[in-house]
């Protein structure tokens, strides 16, 4: 838990957003595994860790905008049970770590809760991503689980956007924590990557990393050598000499801070000529974002100029061919490079993605693009100092996107379709860094995994 | 996945159970971690798992009673998605792979089920334990996600718990797969049982051990100094010469088939003799259930003898007194041993709990004793041969309970409160094995951990 100035101080930036009525913010109970006592790792609400800092299930935080209380409810310890649970701290003592005087059992949000809904008070709620939460919603609310989705205050969601936008100076150094065992599960897994060896086993070893820094996996690890299978969770294969090793894999520190870093190694520890060439490219492409990302650019203008470094080394290889700012125009690159250049990062990998993607990377001054590959980018937006990001371009060979765009004609005055073929068992190559936001431009959160290709080689062989 | 013949079998194993009616049987969705596409590793549920085999989201399984048709219902991943996800199997591949003919679009799903409520048949369904499952049968059956549970069916689930109580071999085999994970976790902690270890440190790597062997864990490691808090699942304590760590962990098959194994260790790898004396009657405990085990035997009767070794080993320390057969009658045991010998293991560590303890653990023969400790019991119905059991003895010192206890004069008749004053920071022995019920007698299940007290020291230094 950071200091109790942290948590007031967030809470009276959340206050002075000038909304009318309560916000109303559930923390996560337990997820169950195959029974109700069975769960899996609890991971609180990123909301609620963000202003009630309390990481245990069970626990709803309320803030009165109209009067500007603040209320903690949850349900202490029965005397019984802590014979089996050890002594425990009390919900009031809990509440004191975290700065709020207002603590009363979880049956009392109820009447809470009734009467708000009586005196017709707007209650602001985000939307709940687990069925739990939806069931409890609807209790609470009388509003169907099923459409609970449909009243989640868009006010509220863009308040809490606003704040948890910018990183405290707190939450970076835990970032850069949650970096230092992302970097140790990448370097293990790298040593692994030898022929022979389950992806499973190198997977399985790495997510043991990160349950070993105290937080756990900031998401599903992809371990694969068929990195061109962009959602892939399946580590079945058994590694081949001469394919390539993706991993994308971060970990999150005892706060539940993310780091998510990608690298591709060659199994067996010697890049290819062919291997060597494409990766040359990507890391050309991490490096401009890199050096482009700045406060006042947005990050559509950053990925855009990163597909052009694709576009051009694809083009000196013969994959790519035409006028190469057209290329980019017309999505050309996104055969090769589909999704976007990366997300905000921090209390989740995705960061704020339970909020909305749309609220989270974009703003009115900059909208999506309805284009195949730009439109998947999950933040557009302008970048702003204290914004933490991730720098992830990639380049892949899909042979049924081949297929389709070769069929189908697509861009067929940019891409070298014969030469692609060419390249089908290739795979993929990404390489993802964390990035902060500074005054001046950014810089690179944790130690960098290594990234150089022939000190790849001499970390795999 | 088995061979086809072993998820027909059991299908038409339920069949002959002679429901009327239609059996519902969902699979398990993702279940959302911090927001909806970051997900916790997918665990299948249990009973999906072994009348159908598929180990991915988003299926329903139907079996029709009164004209034996089999269904599965699940949606095909779309074209478009395949540039994602690769190459898939479709819906109806899997089906053949389980032996299903059957299979739709989840739409028809909903078809299905209105038609069957239309004609007024009885549609059984086991307790959802997930939100979102719970919410599924809402939309399908039209019955509040928050009153669901009292209209699931006593029947099917009486039928489903009588069929995965007798555990097939192949399920033997993949509980001893399972086993031989748990064996590697247990022994890595035991090596790093050193003093200023984190507990988590040694939590996190065990877990990665079990995710490395295919599976995960099958429960959430328990593992602590502290074993004399039941209930404990936190790992923050930096472990501390003269402690003991007690470690309760295990594994999933790939299959999902668990294992379940407590060892405890003295920290820097030296008992005293205290610890010894303590360790050597748990130790005791433990061979003379497996000695009991056997069919036709009650495990009620077994943990009830084994409260007597316990009682009598206790007597020898001058911890309790009077007569033993009277001490364990009054139940003066559970204030050292406060829990269940073990419990049922299969496709869920404590098999079948979502289906209630009730049905799995007990019968019309022998009913749950409304006694502090021994109604802890989770299984205490006779024995059969194909059970697979856990023994898990304990001894623990809790100073809350003690304090109760000496204060209430709770079986002061049988206890010296001022001896067991003098174990107040002892802490807790627990020793579990897994067992098959054979036709004679009982089988530890894969290689046991090492137990012996000489051996322990062996491995810790
Ligand atoms: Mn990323
Ligand atoms: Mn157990």
């Amino acid at each position: 838990m950071f200091e109790i100035d942290i948590y007031r101080n967030r809470r009276k930036a959340l206050k002075n957003k000038k909304l009318k009525g309560i916000a109303l913010l559930p923390g996560n109970v337990e997820s169950p595994m195959n029974c109700l006592d069975n769960t899996y790792h609890f991971r609180q609400d990123s909301t609620f860790l963000y202003f009630f800092g309390l990481d245990f299930p069970g626990l709803t935080g309320i803030i009165d905008f109209d009067n500007g209380k603040e209320y903690l409810f949850g349900n202490d310890v029965e005397i019984e049970d802590i014979i089996w649970m050890g002594p425990q701290v009390s919900l009031n003592e809990n509440g004191q770590k975290v700065g709020i005087e207002n603590t009363a059992p979880l049956s009392k949000l109820y009447d809470f809760i009734n009467q708000a809904i009586k005196q017709g008070r707007k209650i602001h709620y985000t939307p709940p991503y687990r069925g739990e939460n939806k069931l409890f919603l609807e209790k609470l609310l009388g509003i169907s689980a099923i459409r609970i989705d449909e009243y989640a205050s868009v006010e509220l969601i863009k308040a809490i956007v606003d704040l948890r936008s910018i990183k405290e100076q707190v939450e970076i150094d835990e970032i850069e924590k949650a970096c230092l065992t992302g970097y140790e599960m990448h370097v293990t897994a790298m040593k692994m990557a030898q022929p022979g060896i389950w992806e499973q086993k190198i997977t399985g070893i790495i997510e043991g990393i990160a349950n070993s820094g105290g937080g756990m996996v900031s998401f599903p690890v992809i371990l694969t050598q068929n990195g061109e299978t962009l959602h892939n969770h399946s580590h079945n294969n058994y590694l081949e000499e001469g394919k390539l090793m993706l991993t994308d894999a971060g970990a999150e520190s005892s706060l539940h801070y993310a780091s998510d870093f990608t690298r591709t190694v060659p199994v067996g520890g010697k890049f290819t000529q062919k291997q060597r060439e494409i990766y040359e490219i990507v890391l050309a492409a991490n490096n401009k974002a890199r050096e482009l990302t700045k406060p006042g650019v947005t990050y559509l203008s950053v990925h855009l100029a990163v597909a052009e470094v694709i576009a051009s080394g694809l083009k000196e290889l013969g994959l790519m061919k035409g006028d190469i700012k057209e290329a980019v125009k017309n999505g050309a690159h996104a055969i090769f490079f589909p999704h976007g250049l990366g997300h905000m990062m921090g209390l989740d990998v995705h960061d704020m993605e339970d909020l909305g993607q749309i609220y989270v990377g974009y703003d009115d001054e900059t909208r999506p693009v309805d284009q195949f590959g730009t439109g998947y980018l999950r933040l557009g937006r302008k970048l702003q100092s204290g914004f933490v990001i991730t720098n992830e371009p990639g380049i892949y060979f899909i042979p049924a996107l081949i297929d389709k765009w070769q069929k189908e004609k697509i861009n067929a005055d940019f891409i070298n379709f014969e030469k692609a073929n060419e390249y089908r068992d290739f795979g993929g190559i990404r390489l993802e860094d964390d990035l902060l936001v500074t005054k001046e431009g950014s810089r690179i959160l944790g130690k960098r995994v290594p990234i150089e290709p022939d000190e790849i080689e001499s970390i795999v062989s």
